[in-house]
């Protein structure tokens, strides 16, 4: 095919893409992808304790700064990001955001979507963007939506990992091997200097992810596997081989 | 690879895997792979109503005609066949059974496995396959089991499609486009004659399942797909890509 | 009772009542209850790719196709239906509208009510329709609310069958034998133009649902079933025997 | 019919019969049904507390405490009883006892069959029974079970009401009305001298269970209900009116 | 610690505390709890029945009545009480009742939250208390949200017992022994004229929570509970020691 | 109390107890309790595929090396060990050896119990281990087992962590904190010499469940904790205060 695949994620704050998606994000770039990453807020008001701590700052001030990490991690990754620049804590997304959303897909046509969690008792913002990543799906999907613009397909939806998975009903169903973009990413959550304390913790994920991906090829598989995402995949695939 | 692929399928009667699975089998047969069956049982008292109103029957002339009627359907899908001659209703699988169950592993090293859905409230039979299914594939990865034997690797495991699949908490995570097979599939699902009433039946089955996977690749998806059979599977997968 | 019974279906788009409560709308119908859709709005935008195929199409002139045909359907089955002329796809539901649903209860004291799935992740229009036909319930029971008015009972709610059950978690527990009406349906089935590709797949769901029904009964039960409709009753049945 | 309904019961323990389904019991009985149950053991080692700490006691004497105590309760309920009496705590159910169940239900042909929630993380025993009613429910179906035999249809199996229903994951969505026959269900719970502290607990349960009853029914409907048993239809129905 | 712990009930209806909490209330107040309910709204529409039928009734003097029954109720137990005045039957919460409740969470600093179940199908009113209790104590928590307050910690959320447990896949995982307070519940109760009705429910669930409560602390424990109250622990907790 | 507080850990292999209670057993070790591991096999099939594979092995010598590892583990951690030498993969438990897990539970009386979670897909030995845990504590509770004998209370069952928590449908409920006897847990680990590819995978989950405890307790608490183990407690709790 000419026209590359693309590939989109729903983040609802500015850092979310990174430790939760972004060795896919990583990984597609590396292979061709375009990647486009949609922050709806830039979780100033609920995921920026370190900078409020700083003191003398302000709503607009801490939203500058979380903009700029987001942006270099981007870089890094090698994917756009687009700022709805909605409020966080709580997410409201007015009908107005969603057909923004809506036309990004209808650019976009992405071949798969990533975005969070079904259900997080933790964070409200999480499964609300989720859930407006899959109406804005379904809205590209419209024939009467727009007449005249190519419609969406069926690209898979899928959940990243959430920070407390049992807690949040998620399951990964779907391993990625990320070892050979692992750098990447954690140079790319090094940019995160509000949220460091979470710069271990994430690695350990990854760690986590990449023995039970092994796990799950076998130990006699050829395959090494160190780091890995997990992801829920929402909708059924469509295989010609089950292997 | 010099070895071609291979699968198993777990049968808890003798008719079950053309049914349930059949289109799996003919297609990854025409595709190379080696195709095994196991039946655990004949069906020969639960399964074959038809043939113990015929009058004048005898247990072993019921098991009879129906390994017949699976050898052909066999023949048919291009698998072997292997019979356990288990009783049914109720199955009761020893130990002894179980770890014959696990050579089988041993000796295919199948690339995946197919069985039963892990509940059926009008079948208990069906459940108990997939357990021993997947306990025998659990002691074939045992490296203290008959050591020095190569242990088997980490296989999918896929429960095929039941009877009533909402009753059975089943839910098709994975759609295989059976159309280019489902001449074959039908061939054999007419060797079943004792169980004519299920040709129609099980024809739908596979025309709603195609419409599904169509609806899951999305209508601007140049694959065109008429027949299709539903999985769920039940361990995770490992990819190196999310489309 | 001087009163006939009266029964209600509260439909997303206009097509939604006639593909998954069509049978129960004939049965009921020609059994003497007062039959009454309210379709939400007309599946203008999301449910009628055909016509806007066609092209030379407007909102106004799908929208009116579409009224066009459902309201034949709905002559055909016997039932008045009522358009809320809401949009679709999104949906959305103003607390003015769900007033007017509730009105809709206080009038006709239905028997019982139908609506869609709770959930399905392929069309958020479908769960919401049912939210709003639980709430309007809900309210219709509050003795404030337009107090003077007579105040509805606990009539049954039952969510009919979506498109792919499993992914909806639908689960059918209660079967209703349409076998009696199934060329009434059949005929408002072939009302929906729009939606050609569609009538082979229910006619085939309502004979898979005939099957089971058949085999809910048991096979030396004499009633003989050929067609069914599916439905998951939501709350409780009282009854004064088990059998 | 010239024949009258049947119905059974599949009890664990000598008593759960009465708290669980006594009204059930002397409701169908009064209108005309035979009625059975099957008491799978007597409860002499887990469900004889009082009886054990009287001193001076031998197995032999509590079971014998036990079925007279039963017996009476039975009597009273109008119903036949039969005790395999096989152990408790651990219940164990061999393939000859499954088979003598199985021949319960050749012989009797019940409209309807009454057994334990599927779980019960407090008595192991209570879901082995209900496993066990299921299994020989389906083996009492096999054509090539015992042919010559008249098979049995397809009865509906409830779970009767658990000691606590949320632990477990046990639902009601079936209230039958006992309001006619609590005082003989009253009656025969008195007879369960070892256990006089549960007398009132089911009272308040009937009581309970009667108020529920009420509230889904509306508080518009004419029939007055006082007391209740909850029961989880575990087979979907099929009916010819939803009302 | 100088300042005494405190606790926070969120209420859907001016009455829900009392039925559902009350005995947590009495048994913390008299423990030396600053308690704190907040009312979101009077019940004034859909539970004040009897009121609605004394005839020459408007919604102030409805509103009237409950509130001052709450308040009687309130100082029987030794809590606090605000009334927020939202509508009921459809409650509905717009942001800025939200940010008050934030400001409650903020005010109080409660060592735990109580408010109702997650899901209700016969009342929609209670499910979105809870929703509203646990997005408020999100947003308390966050640095961004007016920057200088002190926030909140992470304060355990419990779902007090619906009207029909199951129906609402409740389960408590937590019971409280309010035995010694019991008397003070009950004179709270009988403060709800509207709802004579429910006085002996509620008191017929206090002793049968209490049975369960002695079961799971098992007949050896010295401890004697004759009331407890039922409570769903949303949140893990974090301890020290497992016994 | 003069007799001290105990506690029973039932692991399925002889190093299950080490990584996923080692905390739990040095933390009440050191807070006085007697603690007490039976170990149901010793794992020497499935659990020691690093043994096997030095070549020159018999299953005495497997069980031999791995009894060693253990009892030492258990020295570290403070716990007496008792070996009841069933077979693994598959794990077969008798009514014999049942019973001898009954006596256990009769002759240490625990506090609490700690096993396996309820389900394990990669392991089936596992959950069977669980069942057994919780078989053998009701059979201890009933009064006519070896009449005369003290009967066992009603002791809370936890699951401790599986390998892939979320495919075992494992949800943490209870986070311990480990972090003062992290080097004792640290040490015994380091006696598997057999697995040593997951002793750094299992300080990784401490450090996580440490994360996760202190996020529960909320950023404002005083306590500071490094290292946690989570448990899914299974029976409900009592309590006299919510905080």
């Amino acid at each position: 095919m000419a026209t590359p695949q693309s590939m989109l994620v729903v983040s609802a704050h500015s850092a979310d893409f990174v430790w939760r998606a972004g060795g896919a994000i990583a990984l597609h770039s590396k292979n061709g992808y375009r990647c486009k990453v949609v922050c709806l807020s830039f979780g100033e008001r609920g995921e920026s304790a370190k900078l409020w701590r700083k003191g003398d700052m302000t709503i607009e001030k801490v939203k500058s700064a979380r903009r700029e990490e987001a942006q270099r991690a981007a870089d890094i990754l090698g994917t756009e990001v687009e700022f709805f620049d909605l409020s966080d804590y709580p997410l409201r997304v007015s009908d107005e955001a969603l057909m923004k959303l809506v036309d990004v897909y209808r650019e976009l046509q992405p071949a798969f979507v990533l975005s969070h969690s079904l259900k997080d008792p933790y964070n409200f913002d999480h499964p609300l963007a989720m859930h407006v990543a899959q109406e804005a799906r379904i809205i590209a999907q419209a024939e009467g939506h727009l007449p005249g613009q190519t419609v969406v397909g069926a690209p898979p939806v899928y959940a990243f990992e959430p920070h407390q998975t049992e807690q949040c009903e998620w399951t990964p169903n779907t391993f990625l091997d990320i070892t050979e973009v692992w750098d990447v990413k954690r140079r790319a959550i090094e940019c995160m200097a509000g949220q460091e304390h979470l710069w271990e913790y994430y690695t350990r994920v990854a760690l986590q992810r990449g023995v039970q991906a092994k796990r799950n090829i076998g130990i006699t598989a050829k395959r090494n596997i160190e780091y890995a995402e997990g992801y829920q995949r929402i909708t059924p695939s469509v295989v010609g081989d089950l292997s």
